[in-house]
């Protein structure tokens, strides 16, 4: 037995560990727009990233590492995504961190993550002017959660103490963004997780990705795939209490956690909704219709329309490929059932009901295709006005 | 050799056929919302159905029929998808037909197509009182047009007469809907296309599906696939002037200017553009990413926003999960040429000149990965304000 305590703040928690978000002069204001991450000790690291095959010039520079290479110093900026600017886009993260050795000499192997603008090479001179703005030795999460946000209304950070049942515990936290361009088929935003306890390599390959799957993965703000999309985990292994367990849930439940915040803050949402399938051929199908269900814009309109019209997610359900079978097929909006075989049309009850359901900022569609055990759970957001307006004029 | 002549009108134009759009009380105003297609003659009739798993009753009702069989007669209503309405869905076609039959004793293996909302039964009274309102010699396109029509601003009609070599000719006409739900992985929306020419049955299969690939399924105004879409090709045989060569190319004519009237009367466009994708490794490849292009949520928005932001195209691209490679890439609005390996960053004068592209009602984006051979053409359109109010409000 374990117990997660929620802990204030983010990546304050994690002993070890230095983190600061200043402004460079890309963003406006002194807001921060670049980050570091830096430990005492040399850390494990893992990560996975976009399935764009596009990827972005800090995701080759990280591959040309070795499998099993260790860091102590992250650099993370906004506004440029150092992305389709081929060879250069890597000497240019070359070049910064020859710079940055020379103010900062012990770091070894640092690793870059980049979200903005696709096409422009690094504003390097600014970014090497803010090492003189880096504090170093500072433990500050809340502007290192600011600097990484692009088109996000508010910062992600969230931290737990894991507490084993001999009483003794370790730390995780994590900070994220993400707001638009979140898509379900891979890895979807920025995220860093870090850890005071020692992790078995292989767990951490093994718990990242399989974690992945059901949180980052499962949601979706517009269904388009980023070049960028990182989920890096960092452990400086000054703790021993390491707990399989309890860790895989701890990881999880910070994924999760920031994976929500995510979708709510999904660019101009307002709602956020679970798409529950359940009773599909298999995990594979309710996953494809899961997504389907959060990707459409239809779906996603009828939401923002506070609409129950179960009509344009049974022509998703069908249009999926998935088997189904409209005899077999139950609709509910939380526990309002509004399809089933027996129940085609909506009275007035129901529809009331429905709509009610669907005032609200979050709830779920459940779907039972009533044919076997194959379940999935994806999370999604209305599409409204603002969406188009944000999109409208990212750029200027 | 042969040549089409463009003739004014629509299915007037086709001897031996009678249709009329008259109001059952769905629509307000007295406007058209249900019409009949009819023939002095038995046809042969070949039909295109949407992929979605949740047919509409509609077309269940067709497939009922044996594979050859002969039809004279054809009722399309819209405001009422019949779909998801079970056995009952098919009884209730049954039961319209049975009472046409009283009325018009010589209608033989009837056939119905609907579109509208999913989930409700016909409203069969309405329908069969509004057979005492047709006139069933009458040669009105226009009111036909005009009753298939949902959220369409415009009718879609057209009609060729098709000059041969030796002096012969022979005709086609088609109506069309659609504005939303339109989809490129299937058959897409209602259209009906008239001919007198004999067409050899094998030919009018093969010949319709062909042609489907190339433009109905080619078009995306939403990425949604309908339960009810439908391309239906009739012929009274009046007219022995068969020539395959001609044929084909008129019924493709045909099928993609309707397949453009649908993208220009997309929800809330205000643009429609041509996603010209070819150096790609095959056909089917270049297929996935026209289309993933002509979907994307990003790419929608950045054409709304007139922003020549080529970076969400080639992050579409990259996402695709199709062969790529940044260094052979090049992208081109119009013939801008705004990405290529030399040409990483676009210049102030390069931004202009696509911006100004952009501005256009209509343009193309070309895409030519610098792989192979394969080449694709989807059509798509902006997102606007304007598809989000509306389908926020459909029901409503």
């Amino acid at each position: 037995m374990f117990r997660l305590i929620p802990l204030k703040g983010g990546l304050e928690n994690i002993d070890g560990f230095y983190f600061q978000g200043v402004n460079r002069g890309a963003k406006p204001n002194d807001t921060p727009d670049t980050a570091f991450i830096r430990s005492d000790t040399l850390c494990d690291i893992e990560a996975v990233f976009t399935t764009n095959r596009f990827q972005a010039a800090p995701i080759k520079h990280y591959k040309k590492y070795p499998d099993d290479f260790k860091t102590n110093f992250l650099l993370i900026n906004s506004k440029n995504a150092n992305a389709m600017t081929g060879k250069e886009g890597i000497e240019d993260i070359e070049e910064i961190f020859r710079s940055l050795k020379k103010t900062l000499p012990q770091i070894e192997n640092p690793v870059m993550s980049s979200t903005g603008v696709i096409g422009y090479r690094l504003d390097k001179e600014n970014i090497v002017n803010s090492f003189s703005k880096f504090d170093f030795n500072a433990k500050d999460s809340d502007s290192a959660a600011k600097a990484i946000m692009t088109t996000d209304s508010f910062k992600k950070e969230i931290a737990f103490k894991v507490e084993l049942e001999n009483g003794k515990s370790f730390h995780i936290a994590a900070i994220a963004k993400g707001a638009g361009m979140i898509n379900p088929a891979m890895a979807t935003m920025l995220c860093f997780i870090l850890t005071d306890v020692s992790v078995p390599k292989e767990d951490m390959k093994k718990l990242l990705f399989k974690h992945t799957q059901t949180t980052f993965n499962a949601i979706s703000v517009d269904g388009d795939t980023s070049t960028n999309d990182t989920v890096m985990l960092l452990t400086n292994n000054l703790n021993e209490n390491y707990d399989k367990e309890a860790f895989s849930e701890a990881l999880r439940e910070v994924m999760r956690n920031l994976a929500l915040m995510i979708v709510k803050d999904g660019e101009g949402a307002t709602k956020v909704v679970a798409f529950e399938v359940k009773g599909a051929k298999n995990d594979d199908e309710a996953k494809i219709i899961a997504k389907s269900l959060s990707n459409s814009l239809l779906v996603k309109t009828a939401l923002f329309g506070e609409d129950p019209n179960w009509g344009r997610i049974a022509s998703t359900i069908g249009a999926s490929g998935c088997e189904c079978d409209e005899e077999k097929l139950k609709i509910f909006y939380d526990d309002v059932l509004v399809y089933s075989k027996e129940k085609k049309e909506m009275d007035k009850e129901t529809e009331e009901k429905a709509f009610k359901v669907m005032k609200k900022n979050s709830f779920k569609i459940v779907c039972d295709l009533g044919i076997a055990e194959g379940s999935f759970t994806a999370y999604g957001c209305d599409l409204s006005y603002e969406y188009v307006k944000i999109n409208a004029d990212y750029r200027t």
